[in-house]
């Protein structure tokens, strides 16, 4: 049976989609509401097939969809998402979920009593290279996590409703969430604002773990090159994920150090080097959000929880609040309350 | 007159400060001390005509030489240079200068009372990249600083008697500080110290100034690539400086924003951006070493400070040592004292 | 007055074509012709308002369209060509233009006859990079041409009616042809064609000139990497064009040799060595495809002669031809006929 | 027993030979012959316990030295190797061996009738990369060889004596031919002699094989930037081999196609792609020279025949006369005769 869905916003991510969700078997693109008349023209010229409403408000009240994605802007999603489960829709959410981590959970409780799917689209997850590092993870390839670190900056759109944070920090919680797989305990940020009446436009976030890993972010709005890479350091293996390289997204390092723990004599070199091949596996090129769609479909059907689902929105919301709280205290740790 | 020089400590950096002594118009390489049998063989062989000593005080108690180089540990720096500069000898003293800001000091006062030379081969100021991108400040070229973003990590040797701040971030302290020419307010440190008995081998540095500059240095012992990358961001233009690049080592880039602090119309667009060329000037290739030893002869000479002297060396020293404060207690902002 | 253009071939690159039909004013997309019945329905799907029909011929004799823009086979080039110029049409062709000579003269001396416009694909002409190197020579920043080198080489679509040369180095020689503005005396090259039934997948082409340039192109379809890169070396500067680069695709090298033509003394250096600045040109984004379209429409409105017209194809058609020639002589070099 | 080795030429590569037969356990750097008084003053400062001479007569017809290693200047090496090889002692010499393949054949012939070593210093054949590159030949790993592909360019030292054929297609030729094991059965050479009394500065040389093997090269003294590059393409997997990148000298692709030689249906697609992993090994870092060095002295003592000896030393000449032939045919196509 064809699922129907609409779709609130067709900005920036709206059209990837809507494309996405047309290509999708079982999915029909319904309906599309955007306030802007603009956008509205665009959709119609795009999906003649397709109802072209003015508000999300509409969409929601009306009939017709059993699905709704929310691709509003950041600080609507929680009212967006809430009503939609309230009139009974499953509900697609852009990346972040909402801006405050009471939403989430209110939005978790909505869609556990009416057993609807509730998702959250941390496109990342989805794509070939984290799925075949979080494989090299679950197969022990790494061996103990030791440091995650990632860097993701660019000469950037300056958001309007959200900062550096929220923007582009939040697709490395998200990462760095579901392949590691607990939280951190503590969360310290430093950034700046650079202009008067602009957002924190570039910040470094460490995470403290209780085994030791550390994992640091550097996001900025205002880097004359743009960089997408991260770090991942195992004490067997290392991982280098640059999603920028058209052809060697994931490189695995066979290198490493060893420390002796009781050297026999004083004289003796306490730690040993390690530098072996390095593996670049070919990859799954399957586009990320179609499998976003494809996933949110399945778990519409099957009603099993998404693999990001609400509550992996809501620990990219915590934590980027904690982050908020540490970035006005000078980046004093904060813990990251359970 | 030929100046003859002592050097104490024939190591993994004494040969390259022996060689650029030998190879300096107007400097002899008098004699070389070190404890260990096995480096004092190395120097017998390399340099037949030298006097090659057992120990510090041998040299500095000795007669023969008008200046000494200091390449011991860097926990024997102050020992050594208190004891050279009392014995009325110039000294050039390895980076870090000292491990404590009140050494630094006695050492500064030492050397003006006997109005001596006291250096510090903080190497990379003497560089041709960043005397280019020094040049370029000094001309206003890149506008007014926002950030100053350094990498410096690789699989690295774990030193024993100093951690990964001291070893590789005191490089970036010093290149930022002759960059900047100011002090940062506050430092934040995080780090990591993943194996027992050994140092804290990763960390991430953040510093904050008055005018809103932040900088921020990552230094690594265990990352499976070895980069040295600095991004410098001006509101008119941007530098990349990659010590690793053969042949681009210093890329400018005229990119940036501009922020319109007064939108007549709320709609219109608030932030503009700015692609434009890049220059990748040719660089002066002089060995910065060879720069580093004929300054020293120089300042000698001529009774003028070094540029790298007594007070730079304490810059880097109470940098340092406040960094070291805040790693204690997880990355706390701490106040630099004057 | 709106010009309607019909496109023939809708396979690799007539979407392309017909987006770009689409979007320039004064164009309408008014039909699409392709004998391939799913050709078909994803052109009825992308364009509801566009006539689409199962035949060449169907759109040629048709009436309705001003211009043809042909994108069908490379072998049926001419036959469509010429049937479209005869029956009134300008015409836009994708390169190569034709197969042979003969048949390049006939559509230009055709055209011409009718006062038609008649245009040749050859997009890269019309790229923000070719443009930028072609305004260099122009204003002789790169002094005398000493050699012209590209490579262009991937894991490559084994085409079943051209070879790799007709494929790939067509691309090669209108780019050269354009920067260079005049013919090679002679042609040579050597090939392969490493498996039975397929056409020759890779090539090495030489073109010499009278003035002392040399021009060399190396295509492959076999290659593990992409790499399509380009050196062209002026006795004053010289240029690499890398058109895989996101960001630096045009670097401007001043670098190079002088030759002391009479040396005072025997042991006096010959040659002085020159490595200057590198500078990164910022370069027009606007996609070529879409400047070939709107000169197309510029052309057939103001009468005049297309960058890449009859003239230009033909030349490049004349070095394929000649190139195929010494490719069945081993690489004898073959002159160029006039 | 320690053998006494002289060297003749302290030029551009003899100190590195001098270094390196000095560091090798059994060989002793007796003497060193160089008719220039300031490579004789260098050569007399850096190896104080060797004896230094003004020319090579004086060392072949001195006693004192058992094996002789010569980098004089290349028009030199025939006439002093034949010289040393008569007054019995065995010979290392520079590449190009010599510059006539009947002065290879006088010379292989001498040290055959005499049982002493004649080796020649084809460095880059003893270089850990090119050793795993071997490897992976002998295993069978990368299936039938198509291709053979190397870019060897850069700002180069115009030489005198040689021109860059000579000079660094002679690399390419020893590499492949050490690679590849056999001849060629042609041989094309194109290139330009840009200046007036200077040798041929750039040069494109084409090789085919028996069975459909086909290699190429290109060199340059005239190029902005350097490259060392290699493309081996078999029909199961393909190397890149980039000397000058420091961590990832050699990539392994497991990359081609698959022709369908009877495709069932005509509408089947003939060529299948494939784009599997990427493998970078760990490489051996020793020191190519120092192989090469302890390689010499292996065959003295062993009476064996070197890897790269006479016959090796005779093929590359072979080569380069060939095409050198062909060079002044205009790049036609000449017999490499047996």
């Amino acid at each position: 049976m064809t699922i129907n869905v609409g779709l609130i916003g067709y900005g920036y991510w709206g059209p990837n989609l809507a494309r996405n969700i047309q290509a999708t078997d079982g999915l029909r693109l319904a309906a599309i509401a955007d306030c802007d008349p603009s956008s509205q023209e665009r959709a119609a010229a795009a999906w003649p097939q397709t109802q072209i409403l003015s508000g999300a408000n509409e969409l929601i009240e009306g009939r017709g969809v059993d699905a709704i994605v929310i691709a509003s802007p950041v600080h609507r999603h929680a009212e967006h998402a809430l009503a939609a489960l309230r009139s009974g829709r499953h509900v697609l959410v852009e990346k972040p979920m909402v801006t405050k981590s009471e939403d989430a959970l209110l939005l978790i409780e909505e869609a556990d009593k009416r057993q609807l799917t509730l998702m959250v689209d941390h496109t990342f997850v989805y794509h070939g290279a984290i799925r075949k590092i979080r494989q090299l993870l679950d197969q022990d390839h790494l061996g103990k996590l030791l440091y995650y670190d990632s860097v993701r900056i660019n000469l950037g759109l300056f958001q309007s409703d959200v900062d550096v944070l929220w923007d582009l920090a939040a697709h490395d919680i998200s990462i760095m969430s579901y392949l590691i797989g607990k939280s951190p305990s503590t969360v310290s940020c430093i950034g700046q604002r650079h202009f008067e009446n602009t957002p924190t436009n570039m910040a470094y976030l460490t995470m403290l773990f209780e085994d030791g890993l550390i994992a640091h972010t550097h996001v900025n709005w205002l880097s004359p090159v743009k960089l997408r890479r991260t770090l991942i350091g195992g004490d067997r293996r290392m991982v280098i994920y640059d999603d920028l390289d058209p052809d060697e997204k994931v490189k695995i390092y066979d290198r490493g150090v060893s420390i002796q723990t009781a050297p026999r004599l004083p004289t003796e070199k306490k730690v040993d080097y390690r530098t072996g091949d390095i593996a670049i596996p070919a990859l799954d090129r399957t586009e990320a959000l179609t499998r976003v769609v494809s996933h949110f479909r399945d778990c519409i059907r099957s009603g099993c929880k998404p693999e990001t689902g609400g509550p992996e929105g809501l620990e990219v919301v915590r934590i980027l609040e904690t982050a908020q709280q540490s970035l006005t205290r000078q980046g004093q740790s904060v813990p990251l309350l359970g």
